[in-house]
């Protein structure tokens, strides 16, 4: 189903958000919410309150207030938890999905995968989803795999399917990918993956603000993403990993808060979640993150995944009808369109577009191997937020329609 | 020199915390700074700016406002730099200090430290500073020695002296104690520690917001602290290392930004400090944390050094008068005092207080080794911040005395 959401309701969401003008006040055609998302009016007002009248830290005080803080800060993990169907104990907050693909990589993966051990990754995975595992790679000598993609830009899991062998202990894949927005098959990925005994990560950082997700339903075993791209603040993020993984899992980092007892002869470790929070967290980015959540569940997933669909779908028959633009990515991609204008690179598009108050992202999107398997060193990327609307697409093809004309 | 702040900057600048009044608007004697800053209305504002009509990512957007956030972001990182005498390329950004040290730790540490190596902590660090090198001992075989206190609650130095030798390749030290106020003396910790070819690193969480810091004429290696504890956000914190250290030391966590080009062949990275920020940097914290620093220096760090003296030392007195309380930590312990009330378990006491709007902090404020050290489960700690004037000291005392009298 693609549809749009509701003219007024589309409206009143776009005037939630305080950075979709220019500084002219003029509307702000923003297309990048793929690389992070502007922030609703809750979400700045959660944090003003939890910054001022509300503030203190969490864990530790003796007084009402810092009560009060931690029990916001531990309402917030389970409000996060809840919303892709996890338990709270299974919710560990991070800095972002970076830092929790590689909490994974170097806890978990520095036990559990050495020598003769294989990961398979796939072609179109973002920096974030290879690099640390390069990383434990050249620490402990696991071995990575390199699925390839569809024709149309998914992740190929036939191909995946012949590639598996129980050496392989991890399957890490995109849930939707920031540059083409393919949908994994995550039944079938589970299935593939745990088929050989290997664990399945997904990357979510593009799916959670653009589909339902319950990770019990889905059945995978860690999921991650980033609060910034799901119209929260910055500097947080949330790992999911199923409880009797998250039990066995080392401590990465340490500090205060993450132990039981510390002494010189030895230290203990707090259960999982803390043992993996070391330090003060974030407790009002934290705040934040569950405002966001609130706010987008006011939409309801579903529709919010008919929206971007429906925005996405009718870009793509737009820019098709050019004649001059190649379309990157399957039919269906979910909001998130990658393309090449004939004879123009994307960086001088994206230039000629911030003239027109249109904001697209043109570069690699932390996806190298991708863009080599493309033969592009870049493309220009249009993705789209709850709070975007056919009048931000007909922004775009004006803009596109003038760069042409400039290069024609 | 111990002074306050004058009495009209002193009552404007609490004017200037929304957090420091209670929920029916009376005044809050907030004592727990140690623990986390209340954030002046700057910051917030600061904040709300950088979320709202500022709002876009960094690095990587082809339009003005991302440009624009780029060169926030990193006037930020120059900000901060510059306020420890550091310069911009010697300064990554961090969750806090925890993380920073973690990094160290794990990065230089992993590389650098190995079987035969030894570290000298002593026994009145964080748990911060003591977890991560435990953590590195388990990995690497690196040893750990704790340097003993003097009888008046400071960093041995002449036992550090003996301590020491030519297998220490590194010496971490709490610049200013989180429990006593201790202040190093941080000459002679760098004299000794590179006498025997050692680095020093320094946390410096508790000093930062309260006496002048520049690296550069400390002579130190690394150094280290959160911004929640200097009056900005929560997330955000930094490590200070020298430059060509710093260039050396291998990355810790992989992810986008922090590359120089991705290859399943093998990928290469950005140089120091990109190097070790990966993923989507906190850049509404950051711009936080640089508006936090314009405020505190608006003061002038001397004067908020002897303004926090003035604080200690006259609590100091006001409780050696009571004939009822055990006082921890030197005379001029700076800005943070711990004590024990006869006959009253600290939790108690901060109980009773919280019902006189009189924040302090009961427990062992993530220092269980120093805690076995005075023979106590737990201290009170009352540690000041700018705000802070004598008359939360009198509702303190006020409220030591009703206790005494429920206890009595």
């Amino acid at each position: 189903m693609t549809a749009l959401l509701a003219p007024a309701r589309l409206a009143a969401a776009r005037a939630d958000f305080p950075g979709m003008v220019t500084r002219d006040g003029a509307p702000w055609h923003y297309l990048d919410t793929g690389a992070t998302a502007q922030k609703p009016q809750a979400v700045i007002d959660a944090t003003v309150r939890a910054m001022g009248a509300d503030y203190a830290t969490v864990h530790r005080g003796v007084y009402a207030r810092s009560a009060e803080m931690t029990l916001a800060y531990e309402a917030a993990r389970r409000r996060v938890a809840g919303f892709i169907g996890g338990r709270e104990d299974e919710l560990v907050f991070t800095r972002g999905a970076t830092e929790a693909i590689n909490l994974v990589a170097q806890s978990w993966g520095a036990l559990n995968l050495g020598p003769g051990d294989r990961i398979l990754l796939s072609l179109l995975e973002h920096h974030s989803n290879i690099v640390p595992w390069q990383l434990l790679g050249q620490r402990t000598g696991v071995a990575i795999d390199v699925c390839p993609l569809t024709a149309d830009g998914r992740i190929d899991l036939d191909a995946a399917e012949r590639m598996l062998t129980p050496a392989h202990r991890l399957v890490s894949f995109a849930h939707v990918s920031n540059v083409l927005g393919s949908v994994l098959d995550v039944p079938r990925a589970v299935a593939l993956a745990h088929g050989v005994g290997a664990k399945l990560l997904l990357d979510g950082c593009q799916a959670v603000p653009r589909l339902p997700v319950d990770v019990a339903a889905l059945g995978c075993d860690f999921y991650v993403f980033s609060s910034h791209k799901l119209y929260g603040p910055t500097g947080i993020g949330a790992l999911w990993a199923r409880a009797e993984i998250l039990a066995d899992m080392p401590p990465w980092q340490g500090g205060g808060a993450m132990i039981d007892r510390v002494s010189f002869a030895g230290t203990t470790w707090a259960p999982a979640p803390t043992r993996f929070e070391a330090g003060t967290p974030a407790i009002v980015e934290a705040i934040g993150l569950a405002a966001a959540i609130d706010y987008v569940e006011g939409f309801g997933m579903p529709a919010l995944q008919a929206h971007e669909a429906h925005l996405a779908r009718t870009l793509r028959g737009e820019l098709q009808r050019l004649n001059a633009v190649t379309l990157f990515g399957p039919e269906d991609g979910l909001g998130v369109v990658s393309f090449a204008l004939d004879g123009v690179h994307p960086h001088d598009l994206g230039t000629i577009l911030d003239e027109e108050n249109v904001a697209i992202r043109a570069g690699h999107h932390c996806a190298q191997p991708l863009m080599e398997h493309l033969g592009v060193p870049a493309t220009a990327r249009a993705s789209f937020g709850l709070y975007n609307d056919e009048g931000d697409i007909a922004a775009l093809l004006r803009g596109i329609e003038r760069t042409r004309r400039i290069f024609a």
